[in-house]
Order: C-alpha cells, then sequence, then structure tokens
C-alpha cells in the first residue's frame, strides 16, 4: 500500500462513532491517498509494506478531525462595534435604532455590499477560524431580506471556498427577520420566501439547507412550516433558529420535519428534546449568544442526554449577538456555561458538527474513507482544548490530505 | 530632529492622562528615539525638518499603548486541565482532591519543576499574551509556599524578560495559600512568610510589590495587615486578592497601607470603593475568574465611577480559576459581564494597567518621553477590541521602539 501522506507518532481521538468516549488511539498513525483517510489506527496495525510519499512524525502530538462549525452568519456588511459602544453607555434600543443600529443596519449594509467586498470582509473572519483547526464551515444567508441580496450572500459563501482551504456549506434564511419595507405584514413576506426567493435559490443550487427563526420577534410556528414545506418541496434539508428566547415549540417542529438540526434551545422542553432525539434532529448549542445576551435560561443539556439527543456546539458568528470566530472559546463556553463535559464538547465540533451539516459520511471523525481533514495540537491532552481560555494550541491544520 | 524610527498615516488612542475619552489623534504620527516616545500627535505638529532611520506608513491602521497584564500567575508547574474534566463529570471536590486536583496539586507541580521546566511551560502562555500586542505582564510566585520555590518562581518570571522582548514586573504572593506542611496553622506560616521568606526574596531584589490573599479559605484582615507592614518596612509596594468570595474589607484594608492595587473585589462595599479612591488604589478587575468560578456578584462599578476609583483589567491567568491568556478576551468580559464601557476597558488594559502597577510614569499611555510600547491595529474604530470574540487583529507589536 503506498500513501500520499502519512502521519506517525501521535495520539488520535479520532470520535469514531462505535468507539468509547473519544476514540482514544495512542501510537497511532493516519494516512491519506487522494484526499481522503487511507488508515487510521495503532501504528503496529500498519499494512505490511505499506509506503507513503511524505511522512510526518508528530512527536506525540494530539490529532482530532478538523473541527466543523455548522452554524454561523459569516457573510454580512458593516459592523456592530458602535453598536456595542453604545449600548455599553447605556443608550437605549430606540437611541439605537435612531443612531442606525441593529439588524436593520446589517441589512442596509449588507445590501449596499458587493460580492466582492462581501467576501472581503468576511475573509479575516474565516482566517481566525482556520487558525483554529476548522476545515468546515455553515454560513447562511439572512440579512439580504431580499432575493437579490440573499442569493449574493451564498454566491459569496460558495466563493470563500475557492479562496481558502476549507469546506463551505450554505443555508438560505431569507425567513431570519421582516425586511424594513414590508408594512409589517410577514404572511406577504413569508409568501415571497416561499413563492419567489426559496424557487429561484433552489434553481441556481445556493444553498444545502434552509433555515428559518421561529420566535415571537420573528416568524411563528405556521409561517415556519410555510417555508420548510416550501423547502422540503424543492428537496432541500431544513434547520431552524427555534427556541431561544422563548418556548415557541419550535425543537418540536423542526423535529417534525426531519430537521437536520434544531439551534440555541434556551427554552426546549423535555418534549421538544425527545422529539429531537426519535428524529435525529441535532441539537446545536450557542454558548456565544447566550453569553454575549447574559441569558440566564440554559438550554435542558439534562433532558438532551436522557433522550439521546445529539448535542453539537457552533460559534453562531454574527455582527450583533455573537461576533464570535473561535470554536475554542465556544467549546470553553460550552463547558463552563452549559456544563458540558469535555468529551461532549469536542464531539459537538465533530461528530455531531457533522450530523448537523448531514455530512456525517464525509467528515467529523477520523475513520477510513473520509475525508482527510485533521487538527494537530501541541497539547498533552484534549481537556486542555476545552480548559484553555483564549489559547490556540494547534499545531497543522490538514484539509483533504493536504 | 533625527528619530530612529517614525509610525504615519496612522490613527492614535494615545489614553494620555489629560485627553478625554481615549485621546483620539486622526491623521496621527509617534516617532522614536532611544526606546522612547520623542514624538506623539498629528502628523502636521511634526518638528520641520524631521527626519528617520526607518519609516512605516500605517495605512490608517490604529495604534494604542502596548496592553498591559497587571494580575498573572503565570509560572507554574502541572495543569489543571484533566480537574476541569473530572468537575464537568460531576465530581465532588473531595473527589477532586482525592484525584490529586486543586491548588495543591500546582504547588506540588511547580515544587517539583525546575526553573527550566517553568521557564519552558511559561513561554507559550506568555507568548499568546505577546501575540495580542501585549508589552509588559506582572507576574506572581505563590505556588511554592517555601523559599525555594517561591524565589524559584521569581527567577523564572525575570528570566522570562530575556527570553522576550517584553516588560516583566515581579509581586511576592507567599500569602497565596496554606501550604501542606503547616498543621493548618496559619499564623505560623504568616510568621514564617514575614520573618523569612519576605526579607530573603527582598534581599536578592526578587519582587517589584507584595501581594496576598484575604479570605475566608485564606488569610484573614489581621494576617494581611501582617505582610504588608513587613513589606512595606522593607520598602516594597503592596498589593491585595481582597473581597472576592465575601466581604472581609479587604479593599478598605488595602487603601489603608496605600496599596498599588485590590483586585477581584467582587464583594466590594462602596466603603471600600471610597478608601480606594482616595488612596489612589486602581480596582484591579479579573472577569476571566469571575467567568470560569461562574459567580453572580458583579464588582461594585457604578460606586468605582461615583467615586473615581481608577478600573483596569487583567486576565488573573492561573491554572485553576483562569486559564486566560488573551487580553482582547477580558475586555469582552469585562464589557459584557461588568458593563464596563468601551473607553474603561481600554483604559483597564493600558493607562489603568500601568497605574495598578505604579509604572505610569514609564508605560500605559502615548506621550512623550514614555517607553515606546505600541500595538498597532487592522481595525477601523477601537471598539472592535472589546466587541468581538475570539479575534485577534494585531498588525504589530513594538517593544521600546523596536
Ligand atoms: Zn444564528
Ligand atoms: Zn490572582
Amino acid at each position: 500500500m503506498r500513501f500520499d501522506r502519512i502521519w506517525l507518532n501521535a495520539r488520535l481521538a479520532t470520535l469514531a462513532r462505535n468507539a468509547p468516549g473519544l476514540g482514544i488511539v495512542e501510537h497511532g498513525a493516519i494516512a491519506a491517498k487522494n484526499g481522503r483517510i487511507a488508515f487510521v489506527g495503532p501504528a503496529k496495525d500498519l499494512p505490511t509494506g505499506w509506503d507513503a510519499a511524505e511522512r510526518t512524525d508528530c512527536d506525540g502530538r494530539w490529532i482530532t478531525p478538523g473541527l466543523i462549525d455548522c452554524h454561523t452568519h459569516l457573510v454580512f456588511g458593516g459592523d456592530r462595534a458602535h453598536e456595542f459602544e453604545l449600548r455599553l453607555k447605556g443608550a437605549s434600543y430606540e437611541e439605537i435604532a435612531r443612531a442606525g443600529g441593529g439588524i436593520v443596519s446589517t441589512v442596509k449594509a449588507t445590501r449596499a455590499a458587493s460580492e466582492d467586498d462581501l467576501l472581503a470582509s468576511a475573509l479575516p473572519r474565516l482566517d481566525h477560524l482556520l487558525a483554529e483547526g476548522c476545515t468546515t464551515v455553515e454560513i447562511k444567508s439572512g440579512y439580504g431580506l431580499d432575493l437579490d441580496t440573499e442569493a449574493r450572500m451564498l454566491r459569496v459563501a460558495r466563493r470563500l471556498a475557492d479562496k481558502r482551504p476549507i469546506g463551505i456549506t450554505t443555508t438560505f434564511l431569507g425567513a431570519h427577520a421582516l425586511p424594513p419595507d414590508t408594512n409589517d405584514n410577514k404572511d406577504i413576506y413569508i409568501d415571497r420566501v416561499c413563492r419567489e426567493m426559496l424557487p429561484a435559490i433552489a434553481r441556481e443550487s445556493l444553498a444545502d439547507a434552509v433555515d428559518a427563526f421561529c420566535e415571537g420577534i420573528a416568524f411563528s410556528p405556521e409561517q415556519t412550516a410555510r417555508v420548510f414545506a416550501a423547502a422540503k418541496a424543492l428537496g432541500l434539508r431544513v434547520k431552524l433558529h427555534a427556541d431561544q428566547l422563548s418556548n415557541l415549540h419550535g425543537a418540536k417542529l423542526a423535529a417534525d420535519f426531519g430537521a437536520l438540526s434544531a439551534d440555541h434551545l434556551e427554552y426546549t422542553d423535555e418534549e421538544g428534546a425527545m422529539a429531537m432525539a426519535k428524529a435525529g434532529t441535532v441539537a446545536v448549542l450557542l454558548p456565544g449568544a447566550f453569553y454575549t445576551l447574559r441569558e440566564t435560561q440554559i438550554p435542558p443539556v439534562p433532558a438532551f442526554r436522557k433522550h439521546g439527543t445529539p448535542i453539537a456546539l457552533a460559534t453562531d458568528c454574527n455582527p450583533g449577538t455573537s461576533p464570535l470566530t473561535s470554536l475554542l472559546l465556544t467549546m470553553n463556553m460550552g463547558a463552563t456555561l452549559f456544563r458540558l463535559t469535555v468529551e461532549e464538547c469536542l464531539a459537538g465540533v465533530t461528530r455531531e458538527a457533522a450530523h448537523a451539516l448531514g455530512l456525517i459520511d464525509e467528515i467529523g471523525t477520523l475513520e477510513p474513507g473520509k475525508a482527510c481533514d485533521l487538527a494537530i495540537w501541541s497539547i498533552e491532552r484534549p481537556a486542555e482544548l476545552v480548559y484553555r481560555l483564549g489559547f490556540n494550541p494547534l499545531h497543522t491544520r490538514i484539509w483533504r490530505g493536504q
């Protein structure tokens, strides 16, 4: 067997589906061929007579699957630093709105931005994720709220994959907020999302999935269900911003539609957790938004554990409620704020994040046949990746065997 | 006037003592001579006929004073990631103690470590601070709790300044915890600190200041006062871990001794805030520990503002309660968790941190005659340094004009 590349003298956290815990392998090796994992396991199990074009001695470093950020709003125009500053000075929401703040300001800036503008402003954020070993990122639209801008956001998201060695998946989030020019008529806007925007996005194959924001301040469960039905009719998988600020039973709704994931979930009840487990819908927890909004209601982690609801973690990178571009910090917040274990945190940004994107057969674990996406860490034990705050021990990032 | 080096086309946040807000200068320039700031201000005010050996065009980037971390426990042996992992799995404090956790484990590992071991393990932590524009770091002893190890920690801290271009100040924290071999007699240990350890440390000039931990689980106000009196008799400035978990009136005690700073302060009352303001004692807030311990009692920021108590921010980098090596994240936590303004956060890691170290005449602001320690940032406005989470926009770090 001749490999393209082999990493020797490594400790592996494979996160393999049938392995206990982190799937730890001491004295391990991983080999790549044509961008895929051709061997993974104890070095002593390497096939006799193996050879490799390139060999790397890992000096005992740890290798995990490349990290996956399965929920971001990475592409947007403008920034909200000034609004953050005003709010700390005690400005009210009205004053901030008058100063041009809030999601409306991001929509305005995004609509005004060209494809190249959006690409240029997203790249430093993407680069920070990459610098911490991230190899796949999901990116949502949702700051255009008109077909042109939503499509432009998704095109930019796809173009990021040409600019950097990383996997990008895209999600159409037309039902993110009511655009400013809709006379407060949410049903009319949802009509437009379902009848005009979604079919056009699907025609251009711009989105891998469809998302919505089901909440009092956004769209109702009925409106969400219409978006989901339209998406499914076009053959697109769905996911949902659910139960973040109140319990509208969004988790249950997502599960009923066989959603890939329901995200946030601070107010989800046990029935919702149960329905998600049954449907295989992943609970994507977003501690960066919880932290930034200073929320106190914690997602029902014990119910997820009890019913076997898979748990993922993501940055929710967005300019308003989670200006976060670190999956390492996300893991620390998952542990510190939500009391997830180290294993849950690490699985949450690898295996379960892959599940949340419907890509578990491709990425998310170190298993033969999968894409050879690796993060190699200068650490003594995997817990350090979760325990430390504001520290990046990444040694090397490998995407598709390179 | 011939400068060694000049930075042109910059926007400056000088944090100067008599300037309003951040002391912003548009179209600014800074020049260095012999490692000190020889000019700072609008480029149009440069002396006629100036020249410079080296010129840097900053392309409109922002320059702030180099950041200062005025409270760290950066030098220690071992790590506590495993303990963190066990605690998330629900282990009790007794179980963790039995598994070798707690501060005792750090004391044990630090005592067992050689100077070179301690140096090697501290460097990656220091490097992470440097990578975010930090130019001065305070480092405490306190994990030896015997003279040999305390002195070794302080020697290592001093040696770090030979390994990296950074200013290091050292603090003797013998009164950090009761060593395991003292039969629970705190007074006898405090005797040893005052009569043996402190004089020996002073003789070797190993410490720039003396600190103590005044708390129910550590030392009483009376014991703290004995340490302070001994320090002052040796001509050493003092500072205090005060009022973190309960109000023992540590802030007031620190002020009574003219302390440089009182640190933590979650339980400080208005009388304490007032006494500190009057004494010029800086309130050093440590949101990383607050976050990691999931505390809910917030330091009395409104009282500090009312009475004019200066406020600084620091990482408290330590293996048990704040494994944090990012001043940018510290600022975000100061704003998000403690509701400090952007100006307070930025002043807190520059000007006020310099005050907390007694070094305001040397560092902490961009003013003529001070050390030319700069952080140059790829940002559009200073608020971004506080607003963003897990992002590092540092462009260049300059220490002593280089
Ligand atoms: Zn989101
Ligand atoms: Zn401390």
